[in-house]
């Protein structure tokens, strides 16, 4: 093409589009002449041996000449290429797979191939926003059957890179989530790290909850570690706490994420497949996951965690992983701190066996760390619970966590806000009711998980007899904006922690 | 709140996003710091008299001081302030309305109070572009009811102006498209309209066409016209051929579309909804509605044609607004130009008599008007085709549509593409099979409906004899690279137009 043989000088243009690829042209460029794009398209830019592709944008002014092109900070580091480097553009074909996603939208099954494409093409980032959201709401809800939810794990599967331990056992373990504050990954790790077993715990950053296992892990150690200094940490630890999407395991699944936390999406099969493809690209070979069940939580009864659980022990099995799945209360939020650094704090609360550490917090990690013993030989089956206690009450299990926070790259104690709020009863009674979901997006409005300090510390407990003026949870957040919009959105929802007057 | 008081500067910073309103900010500016933004947050900001909200990206260098806020074209267009002045930001509250299309994609049901609030939002551009698309989603297929396609026209017509003609009867007409190059509008109302009857003509621009009735007008004739100017051209003339969208008349829809069109995405309901609430907020009393079928048009058979037909039926009944919906061959393209110009020139040369004017074009304009000069009792039950051949084979037809253009602002003759490329039949035989759907990428990738002058002539209809050599298709584009681009696709498509040897 005769656009192809006038290159574009390429400009870092300085725009955080947060993830999808932009690339800036003016309108009177040559390119835009010749090869005729309008606002929507999708661009390709190569330099000599790497291409990406890229939704255009328009500039109207002087920003750019018409001889250079903008790229955000997405599409910077995708292309990997120097300022001023010279890049040849065209039009991008459009992606042929997004034909299965309107396909599944008219009711169509999808199919395996299909799904590889999908993608195939979500990784090398041929999806815009716009059509993630739209692969994200066919496959919301409980729209996808079990070989579809089979199909598209293997895909994620396929999409990264694998890990392979080479011993026979990987244990590894999954809460379902929806439940704040149910921070019980780093505790279970190090307890079944002393242990003897190898477990090497790789997350996601939170979803739509106010802090995954790594913004919590973050505050205290690095946690974007390479392949390499993975193998290291666990061959040396028997465990460790890192970001699955630094060493590229599910790059599909990354993508995805990043817009379902934005909608606040989720899907049953999509889960599934996300988090059994996470379990088997990181090599494990068993794992736990744990179902908190409440009316505010992920899942809301047991015949929809008999149903997940189901989906996930049987596509576990048809890839050859043994998956064993738990329910749990999922009424209220688990510990004390909701938001990375508060959870962090109650984390090493629990393995320093400090007297106020949160009981529910480590009694919940020790039947997860138990089941694990018992699934690993390390304890008969009942004994598991027994053993990881003695574990963490030795203080083998904090022995342990510091170890794994060293040869990640070291130990940080938790940051504090620099702002505290304290909320408190408005009355006398009892506590009869706590809204996980609005707890969450408390936590969200004061900046967690972005603000690592952020979030709350809950002061109260389902069944908890309180009076009037009585603290009921404390904010803490970095801007005063933050809080004073947390506290706006308080007033709207005065019946998230319901106070049943006493009728004694 | 504390951010409130301290204003940022306004900057047009010169980026066309096409729709999606974006604020532009450094992260270390004090309104980021105190109100804790982070790249997916939406933005609140006002002026004394206006406020809009926006999605957040994040300046990463000079291009802003602290100090200023950088507004794209969207933005700025909504916001209507001037550069430099001083603004108010704060964080958007986030559309609770999202939580019902979240609902509707978990299986429940739009309720009509709820879709009232998810358009209301939509129009105050309160849904990212990710929102729109998962409601699109959620709406495409057949998973609407006729209740909620009911409550979605209802809240589409209650979100903008609706025009009130204070006449008994208003006609109308819609066609479903999938039919490249079916333009019969401009004829039909040039037609309708010089027998007197009152047909004010409002269209959308092209959502997976290569052109829609606005875009070929706007080749001819100005479309942009206020409600007064409208008003004024209907008073004079019985008739216009105008872009509903400058009007006002159904935001939401208008919205809607341009993340339709980008998704290429239908929905049996949403077009239900979209048509009838335009038809309805323009005034219409009337609506004949054509539905073509065939294997790649939009409706494929006749049983999806009738279930469309009683939803269209139905829905305008119980909205006041008389439907009748007819069916038509959508086995191939209509007339021979395809893209904006090209079919501007079918339709003049239909009024103005040609010889060479497309036969099929004329008489499908003839039926439909004749359809609509019995409903508006010009002509009686089976005689309206009759007089509408005589309407445009006096020349009322034509002197009619030229006053039409010259009351809208003047008339101009058709462009002309300055690269033009003939496609020729690769071996003797007879068309079997000409695919809609290619002939209308093949289109878009010449730059239709975005250029003007860009798109296709057709040459052979179906059960023509062809020879090795003979001229198929003529493409029509502005540039080198598009046309290059469109015999690529070309020819990874070698049976979009099939030849069949012949048997004799």
């Amino acid at each position: 093409m005769e656009a192809e043989k006038q290159p574009l000088r390429l400009r870092r243009i300085g725009i955080d589009t947060h993830q999808e690829p932009v690339a800036y042209l003016r309108q009177d460029c040559h390119v835009c002449k010749s090869e005729g794009f309008s606002v929507h398209s999708r661009i390709k830019i190569a330099t000599e041996n790497r291409s990406i592709i890229a939704t255009i944008q328009f500039i109207t002014n002087q920003l750019l000449t018409n001889q250079e092109i903008g790229l955000s900070e997405a599409a910077w580091q995708l292309l990997k290429a120097d300022e001023g480097e010279q890049v040849h553009c065209s039009h991008a074909k459009p992606a042929e797979s997004f034909a299965c996603v309107k396909s599944k939208l008219a009711g169509k099954s999808f199919e395996e191939s299909s799904v590889f494409e999908v993608m195939h093409d979500i990784c090398l980032g041929h999806y815009p926003d716009i059509q993630l959201a739209t692969y994200l709401a066919a496959c919301s809800g409980t729209h996808l059957s079990p070989p579809e939810v089979l199909a598209i794990t293997k895909a994620m599967v396929n999409s990264g890179q694998r890990i392979d331990w080479n011993i026979p056992q990987v244990l590894d373990k999954h809460c379902v989530g929806g439940v704040p504050g149910n921070r019980t990954s780093p505790l279970v790790v190090a307890i079944v790290a002393a242990a003897g077993l190898t477990m090497p715990k790789t997350s996601s950053r939170a979803i739509t909850s106010p802090a995954g296992t790594v913004d919590t892990m973050e505050v205290m150690t690095p946690v974007n570690l390479s392949l390499e200094q993975i193998r290291q940490v666990v061959e040396q630890e028997n465990g460790c706490l890192v970001w699955g999407g630094s060493v590229s395991l599910c790059p599909a699944d990354d993508i995805l994420l990043r817009v379902q936390r934005a909608l606040n999406l989720d899907s049953e099969g999509q889960m599934v497949a996300s988090v059994l493809a996470k379990k088997i690209a990181a090599g494990s070979s068993h794992v736990l996951i744990d179902i908190p069940i409440g009316p505010t939580a992920k899942i809301k009864n047991q015949s929809a965690a008999f149903r997940l659980q189901r989906l996930l022990v049987a596509t576990g099995e048809a890839l050859g992983i043994e998956v064993t799945a738990m329910t749990s209360d999922g009424n209220q939020p688990i510990g004390f701190g909701i938001g990375p650094a508060l959870e962090a704090k109650d984390v090493l609360a629990v393995l320093r066996c400090d007297p106020d550490a949160p009981i529910e917090l480590a009694q919940r990690a020790l039947i997860i760390a138990g089941k694990l013993l018992e699934i690993g030989s390390k304890a008969d089956e009942g004994e598991g619970y027994r053993l990881a206690q003695k574990i963490l009450n030795s203080g083998a299990a904090e022995k342990k966590f510091m170890a794994i926070c060293e040869a990640q790259g070291g130990f940080t104690e938790p940051p504090v806000a620099n702002n505290v709020y304290e909320v408190t009863a408005s009355h006398n009674g009892i506590i009869t009711y706590i809204d996980n979901r609005f707890i969450a997006r408390l936590a969200h409005f004061v900046g967690a998980p972005v603000v690592k300090t952020a979030g709350l510390e809950m002061q109260v407990k389902l069944g908890d007899q309180v009076v009037s003026g009585q603290p009921l949870f404390t904010l803490h957040a970095e801007a005063k904006g933050e809080l004073n919009y947390a506290l706006e959105f308080l007033q709207q929802h005065p019946d998230a922690i319901r106070i049943e007057e006493t009728w004694l």
